[in-house]
């Protein structure tokens, strides 16, 4: 990073997050004034090349780009109302969790403050920033995207969504519906084995890479969902996959059927609609 | 494959599956004889080099090593009982999906018979056999596993459980669990984003990388759940997981909470029983 190309930033919350994303930004050469509510969380940073400002008034006194980091909605609307006029002219990039409608919220708060603002939802944990595998996105002002796009690609790859601020938020939490889904199969799997003496490693040595493995369905299903006609050849049909088997195997090894028979109910829904000769991806009919 | 190490092969059963097994041996070398209840399967097959046997004892007969791959258990049962007098002495690796159960009957029914048996549960689509990704679980006699274990190879990577004929199905089960409740996992993200203009396959192209990227987690969450200790550091706290917010923007978005509700209710029984520190890989405790 050349001395040209380098911005001054200012980051408030040292938690995990903010000291990771914070730590990148040092590290790059970027000049970083970073606060945090509680005092003693910016040492590291300092000792790294920072500078510590003692109050958020000071931090974003100090520049004209902000980069928010905290707990929560509430939470940033703590910090950052009190300094709504200050920092009129200047850039908020939120990378607090917040809900879509919380982040058109505060959208609309800086829009009024005359602030440019952008909503990040990170997809990573704070290890992974700077490292392959770290994803940030983003939705809000599409100038503020651009102009600090070589910025925010320090802490991993940036994708943009479009100006509804809300729609990365709405991104982040349908990936992460995924995740947790997933999570909850794969240890409804291992509950199935594990009266057979299997432990959770073995079993997760082969499911981390069978299920890595059928991510590449997805496209397919996506394709056929898109295409709005669920009987296109070629598909495993609901019929096919009544999922009777894996219930009765789940209960004779002790296990709650309650993970799986969710996916069942909505096979079932579409089956008892008529639709039982059509590919399986229909089951997103059973939920929207 | 030299002529020394050919095995003579019956296939019986040319579905999409049978005929993408028997495709793999014929290609490789190996002699093989193949049978299909209703005629005319065979035709590309015998195109290939294979021989059609036109009832299952002429396939039998024609030497002593059988591959199932029929419908269901019951087919099987309906194949094979009248041969069982023939087939003493021979080898029966039967690659039609099972339950455990099941699978533990068929062993015993082949060790009536001084049958060697050997169960397999195919972890692949027909095309994939016999390319990356194709894999076989195996479970029932070592012996036959390892003295067919190169031929296995032909049609993917073969992994044996052990002599329970009944594991490589419970297994089989367990992974498609995970990847049913991981499909499940998807529509839901993908009709929560959809409201907001984004279509299936923009978000499948998001979400399988980072469903591919997050199976990385599994092999931790493992270790936590064989240690039994809930409470080891450095964990993402069951109150953390809390799912609010995602139930909340699902809901804005129009889109039935049940299949991500199915989660929050794992995590909530942990939480209300006084585990809401403790980490996450403690839902599986709400399940078995
Ligand atoms: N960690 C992750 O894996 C991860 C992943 C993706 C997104 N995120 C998101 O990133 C954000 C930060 O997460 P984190 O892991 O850094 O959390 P954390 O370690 O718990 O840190 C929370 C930060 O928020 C500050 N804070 C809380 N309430 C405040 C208030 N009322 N006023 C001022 N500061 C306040 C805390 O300051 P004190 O030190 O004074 O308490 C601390 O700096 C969250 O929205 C989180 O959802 C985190
Ligand atoms: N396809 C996959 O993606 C996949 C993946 C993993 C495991 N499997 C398993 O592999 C096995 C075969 O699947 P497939 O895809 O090949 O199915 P398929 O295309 O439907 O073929 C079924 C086969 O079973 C035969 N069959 C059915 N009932 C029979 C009976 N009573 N007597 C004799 N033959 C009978 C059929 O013969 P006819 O031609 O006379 O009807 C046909 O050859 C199943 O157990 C399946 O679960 C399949």
């Amino acid at each position: 990073m050349t001395k040209e190309n380098s911005v001054q930033v200012n980051v408030l919350g040292l938690g995990a997050m903010g000291t990771a994303l914070a730590e990148a930004l040092v590290d790059a050469g970027h000049p970083t004034t970073v606060w945090n509510r509680t005092p003693g969380k910016a040492d590291g940073l300092v000792a790294r090349g920072a500078t510590a400002a003692a109050t958020a008034g000071d931090a974003v006194r100090g520049g004209r780009l902000v980069i928010a980091c905290l707990l929560d909605h509430a939470s940033v609307h703590e910090v950052l109302d009190p300094l709504a006029g200050e920092m009129a002219g200047s850039t908020l990039i939120n990378l607090t969790t917040t809900s879509p409608a919380q982040a058109r919220e505060l959208a609309a708060w800086a829009a009024d403050a005359g602030i440019a603002y952008l909503s990040g939802g990170i997809m990573a944990v704070p290890h992974m920033i700077g490292k392959p595998g770290s994803s940030i996105l983003y939705s809000g002002s599409a100038d503020v995207f651009r102009q600090y796009e070589p910025l925010l690609g320090l802490w991993g790859t940036s994708t943009y969504f479009g100006e509804d601020a809300g729609l990365a938020s709405l991104y982040d939490l349908a990936l992460l519906s995924g995740m947790y889904v997933m999570f909850a199969g794969f240890v409804h799997g291992a509950a199935m084995v594990a009266p057979a003496g299997v432990t959770a490693r073995e079993f997760a040595s082969m499911a981390a890479p069978w299920l890595s493995a059928m991510t590449g369905e997805l496209e397919g299903y996506a394709t056929v969902i898109d295409g709005g006609d669920y009987t296109v050849e070629g598909q495993q049909s609901l019929e096919f996959s009544d999922l009777g088997h894996i219930l009765d195997a789940s209960s004779e090894q002790g296990v709650s059927t309650e993970v799986i028979g969710m996916v069942q109910r909505l096979i079932r829904r579409q089956i008892d609609a008529g639709h039982g000769k059509e590919g399986f991806p229909r089951i997103i009919e059973s939920i929207r």
